[in-house]
């Protein structure tokens, strides 16, 4: 059995060879290129029928698809990250926090935004003073409940 | 002249006393209710004429508009939120840190989204199965330059 | 308007004139001990039918009852706690952590115990070798899914 | 003889090959699946017969049945757990912490609940609106001592 | 009612004003100097016939009676002490710890010294080549159990 | 020439081979079970003649002896220990520090108690309501000078 | 496929054995020493043309060049640095950050200077009193928006 | 006599009555306006020909002359800065860090950058596709020595 | 009864007031003018005819002998300091440390140098290339003892 | 081209196997023992003429020579050291950094102590109440300046 690391190596390996891109591989396997990309860097389990088509697009072995099925141990190391495109989801969140707070539980009542029941996508938007990065998040709301 | 804190106390007591949202006085003004409550909360300057909107509108007097226009040093106790709203966001960028690295900087090229020249809206998306929080983060893809 | 705080006190001081307890409390108005402990230290908001009845209970204002309904910023200011009995339920995450991961993961599947869609009760086994705390934290499980 | 990071190695690969679970080989074996898989993990040791019962149900050397029964050092190394599943309970310690305080001392006096003189169980609660966890855990209480 | 700071406070003058050390007062009250200077410095709740004894020998009033009978929560600020004299001990955990889980673990099995069920005591050996500090501590034994 | 590390491991493997105890080594050789102990696991250094004795005592090489005499560089990981049995030893500096330094500085004047010019015992004392564990330490007072 | 370390190490050791500086090599081909260096250590990737020119003036082959080209995740593991150069530069940021804020907000209003869109030179001053070292930080300044 | 603190706020207030820029200010005192605002925001000393003449330009008392001339203890409370226009200059540290220690000990030998004979500038460089900032550090260069 | 830093306060008014520097107080008394600024910040006590001295030069009470008197309890704040100043002295640790210990170590045998039995003196070495400072630390040698 | 690591390990090597201290190779050479084993333990870069004066007397080849003139990166994992020779010297930076701020900058005017343009030795003065480590530090002093 391989573990994650060795995992996500041979699937980098496998892409770089075929030339492919998360985007392509994604649409082509209709699955979504966070989500995918999440699953072969080892931050997410896939379910069988995902983990299968990955590795038979790839041309990859049943160890790979074994690792990607297995539920993962999500571990960061920086509390506060130093990567700049890292650290700058990290500043919205210090900037922002309190105020999607007010405005979250304003329109929902309190509770929060699950990480769990959650997806996300990145979209591109050209623009010729310079193209944007559109980042969606979608989580289900859950109620604070009392017992 | 107030500091921030005695500005938001001020804007929050009288904003209590009308009976109003952030959403109702965003959508009134021609604001994002995420930017009105950003500069409320004093983690962001506004602009004249809309410092002066907001004071007027909320029956304020100069003092809490020369607070609004202010240029904040932005400073976040907690590296790591313990609120749990606030926290499920920082676990995002934890979960899923290096996962929009990757996808990101394979449509764009090597560079990071702007925290800066940014901006992020909050959508309800109501579903019998539970309503879903909808964060939409926009922000300038800046390139890395060679010099 | 007060804040949480005042509101504790202002609590905490009714109850200990009334010669009362949180056991007592929660028993006479159908509330869990737990729950109301913590919407009475501020941790938790009340809904507007229990925080009034909380309220009547103990002969406070309306001041009270507003701040049981506030929504809560949920902040604590030790990583490691360091009273004993509070650490010693920080440590059984430590040691047992891992452990009730493969537990529940092996009975539930990828996801994890919700701490927001949850309750948790305290009972006392008595027991002639020397009487036994009963925790029991009872969440919803939340599955995490693919997209 | 081997230390207990092999001993885990071992174990784990036996019980995938033989297709079991902590569950059954804790049924089988009359020992409660949690302790058990503390046990494997190398976060406790294991009594003599209990080793040996572990050791020859899933066909492994006495090197194993060694490592079980030393006394392990139990270190974790995030101060603050980052898998979510792991950080749900140390949200739950940083939120209920005082307010388990106040209701354990209630009931007992001032003194502790032990994570020594200590057991704990993991249910599974099916609930057509989405299955719970139960956690229960089970401590002596320890009073303080004058002297 | 008065915090325990305040206690403390109360105390500390009224010990100086009458002149009296903690060891004469323990002598006096036929309680360990250590345990009583814990309990006067806010660290352990007194019982209630000690805490009266206190009080009435300190010539104090019945709110002071009242906090030491309070449960404290037991907070320290220094992760890592800088006075000389309690970073001392600071250090000999940090160099004799693994010693003496080895020695204790030797002599008594799995299980730990409780921290909880436990005393200790200051002496003075005279010396003509410098006085010894000797602290004893005695704390009971509690095995790690399996169930 | 070997390490500390090594040297440890030597002696460990020697110690089991033969099935010894540090009791017995140490009460064989006329040293502290606890300073042999710290010896041998490398937290101290050992005189010439007491380093021959254990090595020849264990039938050992002279690279034992050699790193048994070498002054070692004392580091601990953990600014606050994880493991119980130490962790409860930290807590004892933590809720006693101030506590102590009140009651030494009363009998002994400024200053602090070495943990250079130190040393220390366990003891066990049987009882039937659970067996004691009995800590001295010694150390030589050390008092502040003016000059 | 090489990894940004190993490429840096034949970078390194390419230079050694050719007698080059850095500046030297980014005066022969015409980039600025700074932003070489920066690509050379792997904390900036290099566009195409200029990976090529580089790895052919040292003689290396094309995992070099394929290295130098990929996007680097730039970790630093010190937030404090200890080396006394490095340290000084954060000790400028320490003592004249506010300053800094304060004298660019005043010039440009409120945004920051952008470390992405930037470049920076380093100079030698010559002085009999002791040479000088002359850092220039260039950045394009991002103004905060309102939406 | 008043502390830095009450300074700086006497110096802001006068500064924002009349209207002042730190630029004005520094130009019409032939002092560089980045070192002025250090002053007077507390985190350098001014000699008393400067201290007197920001003094008298403002109209202040001698007390804040007296707080000029006094030696600061500089302090900063976050050892990593978290407003964005602090924080990008950390990073420049962090990500250029190495660089710069590559690129000043090639022109200059081993040894450091002084902080301590060290001055400062910001200039604007007005660009039609955005503004730049231009910070420019010197320092004398500080050799190590031999002994 | 007033605590150190109401003391400190006073000291350094009739410091000022006097026109007095430490050196001369300290000359004049017949006291180390480092070891007197240490008292007189509260950093150490001073026996009671040094602290009686003290006061009668400086013309105050009674409560500031007392207050010089009392044993300090020793907390400094910024585990890395951030004044320049007191910086390089850490830096100095830092660097040096290890090559402390191998020369003392080297010259006296395993132990330490005091930081209690222990005086330091500040000297200034003319120098027409820049005056020099000399810090002087005599501490005595504390061997380690077996036992 | 060997590391700083590996070139310590051959002179510590060499040291040993010709009996050498420090102290006798500093005085042979006419280097201070302090800077030579500094150099030697990888924190100083050594002048060309000091290098090779090294490497010869000890027999070493020229990987050592080359790696003692390289320009070290200084780092030390520690920010509070734990061994407690280097702890005692922490630990009077933090007991009198802030006095010894007061006193250095009473005679100097405001500045600090380079850690730079320094010097350090080691002295043993016999004492027969216990011999004592002598210190002597000795820094450029470095005015601070305005401009």
């Amino acid at each position: 059995m391989i573990d994650k690391v060795t995992m996500t190596e041979q699937i980098i390996a496998a892409k770089l060879e075929k030339g492919l891109t998360w985007e392509k591989i994604g649409k082509d396997l209709g699955m979504s290129p966070v989500w995918l990309t999440s699953a072969c860097l080892g931050m997410n389990s896939a379910p069988a029928e995902k983990a299968e088509a990955i590795t038979e697009y790839l041309g990859l072995g049943t160890e790979v698809c074994t690792a990607l099925k297995a539920y993962p141990t999500k571990i960061w190391d920086q509390a506060v990250p130093t990567d700049p495109l890292v650290y700058r989801l990290y500043e919205v969140v210090g900037v922002y926090g309190e105020t999607l707070k007010e405005v979250i539980q304003e329109k929902f009542g309190d509770g929060i935004m699950s990480a769990i029941d959650f997806s996300m996508e990145v979209d591109k938007i050209e623009d010729p003073k310079g193209d944007r990065v559109l980042l969606t998040l979608n989580g289900k709301f859950l109620p604070y409940k009392s017992w």
